[in-house]
């Protein structure tokens, strides 16, 4: 039963459920506190790199004065190193100001993203509902390119099958995944006015009010109060009720008494047709559409393994009460894949293209022990067997490459092993990608090796086996270990309880029958615990025959394992948001100017076109480049408002627009690239290309920079 | 309030719901009945199209033989000359043939799209749900690709504004756009067993049956069934309660008694959050998301007319008995454009460069008069108002090129206008794109001029104003007219309906008033019909004050219009299926090989790479041509098996890949053209360049044909 549980709170946790809060949070934070250190670790080296940068201008500025060198270069100089100081300071203030800037910080990256429509609350005229966005445009096209980046960087590359299953599903289906009994929160209601609440929500903010406003505890207060914070997934009802009840913790607003906890699932439910007598859901996640399609796609596969089926598309959870805004939300984009290969053969051709890969994975020991992540060569991670088998390890490198890719900083990413609570019995190992934002460390992607739980879970309740064969080149002779339950003794001792003992006895693993085997010999009868009746019965020698017999086979028969990357489209999206937002002063120094650095890859809109000043002649050029840039394929905007430059060009850097082309005369063009602001003359004939190559990456912004003719500021900067 | 119903009903009407039946249809088909003529017109154009290239081919075999060509090259003659003369008798067949034959066609589409698996029954394994589908790997990149294309095509070339919002939405906003009221379909149900079925579907199969079997009907009784499955559409629930007792008809499969009709709901109903208390629904559509969200978009869009935003996304429906496979289906994917003009200016800048066009229309005036569809240029049907407005014009043909350029057979398609009891009372014009498949003519793209229903109605609802304002230069001075309802005369008069009477004359449009004022005049009382209360009243002189007055204005202050093409592309999907869908016979003639004739654009698969036998040396050169078709974004697939060069062929064509490249050597290669069966020698590095620039359309595969020595057939071909 537990399986099923675990299974669901691995889904949860990955992709749209509760990320690791703060301050106090998981076993392996307690003593390590992780976030905050790498937080501080990160600013206090971007301090020290600013400090230093501050320093390089200060002599170059100094170095100008000395040769004497023209009054607008000095000028240009100082006014550098006049911004590289604000952002010391800037730096300084975050070290200073800790969660309160962290705050500060997400509420000026969430401010731009709302004011700038990448995202709207949906129904905001209806007053919105909680947990529900909308992408506006510019968000739209962030994701329509971070998906578009994972159709080529999973589909294509690896010959994936791709899949697009309906989100209404027949209850039979998420019975069989354990969605339908498992998929719960905990929940309380208020006695008087039944407003509900998450019980572990309640339990954690009365403890962090505590720990924070309460600087009298007692130690070993302290020390409870952290303790359990620790164990607030781990708790069942009736430990989350006994804490409630012991803590006099009482609903928020009203003050009124709570009920006990109790399970509330949390997939949207819905009728089926007009009879009302098919009950259905709106999908929790993809995978299940994959597994119910295996044996089609095996056979599509030309009855091969391994191979991947993928699937893009809505997925639904009814939260109790949603708070993290974009990160906890009700419905949201996942992006699953599911590898089969065979139990016996983990190994992945394409390994060796990411084995020389490092970056920060925390290994469950390292968490135990209260260590911090580190960096680890994957090779390593895998030789080593940290991580279980070379599949697993090659996704793992493929995801590291897909989240830097689209421009999530290395330095806040890290592969975090589950520890042995978090993760299914049935489970080999699990890593979550974990991208650290003003929220924490956010579970973004989940990559698990399932073993074959899924298949077989669905081949038991429908009925189809859903397995591979591996044919043998010639007959095979196998010894077999044979279990027959003798069921007239059976039915004799447990009665009605016959069928779940002859099923346990049944599904004993090798070892176990063995072992059973020899304590039948030696004692005549054995204890035996039976899962499904939840109690150890007695089996005595009559009862079963256990014994290795020899036999011919054609084929091994096997169902294959899944290992399963499932990638949270929305929390990789928002966390990208927040690594890529900085601030710099404007030209006149009186406001801090919003921009997000997306990589031309992600961009909503690789350049904007604009006529220097409003004038016909200008605004035909600025047309036949957006004619060309349509024709390519480019997405672009052309402003024609009279709005000065340096507005203008501040309206795109805020959007992450990555190219400006302004026209500022028929024949040729200025291109300003968004992070340095450097810009370059260019033919009009050519601009259009030179934007697509390095938009689409087949040029650098420094080629460009060293070919073309340099353009100084003054004209067309702000 | 019938307003709703009529928006309703043609949503349904164009997306998911029922197509034109056949072989009795609607009213402009009762005397023309276009399908079957056009379907037949087709065919006879195709015969006569292939008798003769029969013909001609025979002179060339004849020809060749006089001259005393080599063998080889008679024997290829001949083979393309029964092939031609197969492909003749099938057409031939196919006149003859009739509902059987374009069943029997059906059958072998559909059988190659689920064995190759475009689709899959969703949930198979556990028996399927009605009306539910899984695109499978090849159904899956043909969606991924139109979607592709009608991003490129409508959003990108025309700026659009993307938005994705969520499926699940909260009551009040479809109680707004009239769905939670409106969006209903009527069900019978068995009085003894509960099972449901659609009214409208048991009377047309009733009449459609008794038309079929019973000869011996008088003409009255068959001219009366036939004026009933025009009506279809246009019953009442009793009307359609009154045709079923009249009738007889009870349920099918038990011949028990049928209830009453009465409406159900077609949305998926949920519950969002554990309350219980706020219901939501599953979207019908798309465009309500855009909507809610016009005052932010206007916005973003710097207060300016016109703009449109576009969505892609799932929605619901929750049929009844879902029929005709993947056309009416439970959920499907939209994609919607909402286009938001000035309702005094809906010119378009832009079309003049559709202008030019010429296709199959259908306007009301040829469809009430028993007329057929017929090509009229677009601009004469602009310019002559048979088409509204310019706008709506420009989107006609836009679609026009977006369906013919994915490969929907241009004779095969029309536009149909919706006649005027098709239409909401809003709605200024109406247009179907219809596709003619095995089902008939099937509604894909509805391209309505909405007025501003749909912006007042949430404007309504919500209280917040969704308008655009247009600044004058300098105040202005306006004549208005002024409507004063004298609140206490109204009241003594009709006490509690007063305040729909006072709505109903406040809302009255500026003719309309003033007709009142001059009968008020004269008469000194007037006829009222007030809608909301479904009666006429009487008004007299002293209940109503009308008159002009002047004002100084600075802004004009409005709701737009919205112009909306609404595509269902799943359906659009299934179309280009059948359109291109076509066997030819195998080498052997012993069997009809599947092919389909996708486009590049849309073909799932751009190329397959086969070493033409298993050996190392090529398998090594395929890959090397399989990483640069990968570096270079182009989908493909490797074909190691053994299997016979001729069964590998047949095995892409029935896929629609349009190009292989077989590797016959280390040096060079061959690149086959599905269609032709035409095959080049291209050099190994230059291979993958050749097929990006054939499959992405730079280079047409005529050219390719013209530049590379011609590869014989006998090496490599089936």
């Amino acid at each position: 039963m537990l399986r099923h549980l675990v299974r669901v709170r691995a889904i949860a946790r990955a992709i749209s459920s509760h990320s690791i809060p703060l301050p106090f949070t998981f076993p392996h934070s307690l003593s390590s506190s992780p976030f905050p250190m790498a937080a501080e670790d990160s600013l206090r080296k971007s301090l020290a790199d600013k400090l230093a940068a501050v320093e390089a201008q200060g002599n170059a500025v100094r170095a100008l004065k000395a040769s004497g060198a023209p009054k607008a270069e000095i000028e240009a100089a100082i006014e550098a190193l006049n911004a590289l100081k604000l952002e010391k300071t800037s730096i300084e203030r975050s070290l200073v100001g800790g969660s309160d800037t962290r705050e500060a910080f997400r509420q000026a990256v969430v401010n731009t993203l709302e004011r700038r429509l990448f995202y709207i609350p949906s129904f905001k005229i209806y007053r919105g509902v909680a947990g529900l966005f909308d992408y506006g445009p510019p968000g739209c096209a962030v994701k329509s390119n971070v998906l578009g980046f994972w159709r080529q960087h999973f589909v294509l590359e690896e010959n994936m099958l791709e899949v697009d299953c309906p989100c209404v599903t027949p209850e039979i289906v998420l019975k069989a995944s354990g969605h339908v009994d498992k998929f719960t929160d905990l929940m309380v209601k208020d006695q008087t006015t039944g407003t509900c609440y998450r019980a572990d929500h309640l339990l954690k903010d009365f403890c962090n009010d505590k720990l924070q406003r309460d600087l009298s505890l007692p130690a070993h207060k302290v020390s409870e109060l952290k303790h359990v914070l620790a164990m607030l997934d781990d708790f069942s009802a009736e430990e989350l009720g006994a804490k409630i009840r012991d803590y006099g913790i009482v609903a928020p607003e009203t003050k009124n008494a709570l009920s006990e906890p109790y399970p509330f699932n949390l997939m949207f439910q819905t009728s089926i047709g007009p009879s009302g007598l098919s009950p259905g859901f709106m999908r929790p996640e993809t995978a299940q559409g994959i597994f119910v399609n295996f044996k089609d796609l095996y056979y599509y596969n030309g009855n091969k393994l391994p191979f991947a089926a993928a699937q893009i598309g809505q997925a639904f959870r009814n939260e109790i009460s949603p708070r993290q805004g974009l990160l906890r939300v009700r419905e949201f984009t996942l992006a699953e894949i599911e590898h089969f290969v065979d139990p016996q053969d983990k190994s992945h051709p394409k390994y060796p293209e990411v084995a020389d890969l490092e970056f920060l994975m925390f290994p469950r020991e390292e968490q135990m022990s209260g260590q911090a992540a580190k960096r680890i060569p994957l090779r390593d991670a895998v030789s080593k067997g940290i991580v279980n088998n070379e599949t697993l390890g090659y996704f793992i490198g493929r995801v590291y490459l897909f989240l830097t890719r689209l421009g999530i900083d290395k330095d806040r990413l890290r592969f975090r092993q589950h520890l042995a609570n978090e993760m299914a019995h049935y489970a080999a190992d699990c890593w979550d990608a974990e991208i650290e934002c003003s929220y924490g460390w956010i579970e973004c992607v989940g990559i698990a090796d399932r073993s074959a739980y899924d298949l077989r879970a669905h081949s038991d309740k429908s009925g189809v086996p859903l397995v591979a064969h591996e044919k043998f080149s010639e007959p095979k002779e196998v010894e077999k270990l044979v279990i027959t339950p003798v069921k007239k003794e059976l039915g004799l001792a447990f009665k009605g309880n016959q069928r779940m003992v002859v099923e346990a006895l049944e599904a004993m693993p090798e070892k176990e029958a063995l072992d059973m085997k020899a304590a039948l010999e030696s004692k005549g009868e054995v204890e035996f615990l039976v899962c499904t009746l939840e109690k150890t019965v007695t089996i005595k020698k009559n009862m079963v025959t256990i014994q290795k017999e020899k036999k011919k086979e054609h084929q091994r028969v096997f169902t294959p394992s899944v290992i399963e990357p499932s990638f949270g489209i929305g929390r990789i999206i928002y966390c990208l948001f927040e690594h890529t937002f900085y601030t710099r002063p404007s030209k006149a120094g009186d406001e801090q100017l919003n921009v997000f650095r997306f990589p031309s890859l992600v961009a909503p809109i690789k350049c904007t076109v604009f006529p220097l000043v409003q004038n016909q002649k200008y605004e035909e050029v600025a047309k036949l480049i957006s004619k060309s840039l349509t024709a390519a394929g480019i997405s672009h905007k052309i402003d024609t408002t009279g709005t000065s430059i340096g507005k203008r060009y501040a309206r795109t850097d805020e959007l992450g627009v990555p190219f400006a082309v302004t026209v500022d005369s028929t024949s040729s063009v200025t291109i300003r690239e968004r992070d340095s602001k450097d810009q370059v003359r260019v033919d009009v004939e050519k601009a259009a290309t030179v934007i697509k190559e390095v938009s689409e990456g087949q040029r650098t912004w420094e080629d460009v920079w060293s070919t073309f003719p340099h353009h100084s500021s003054t004209s067309a900067d702000d």
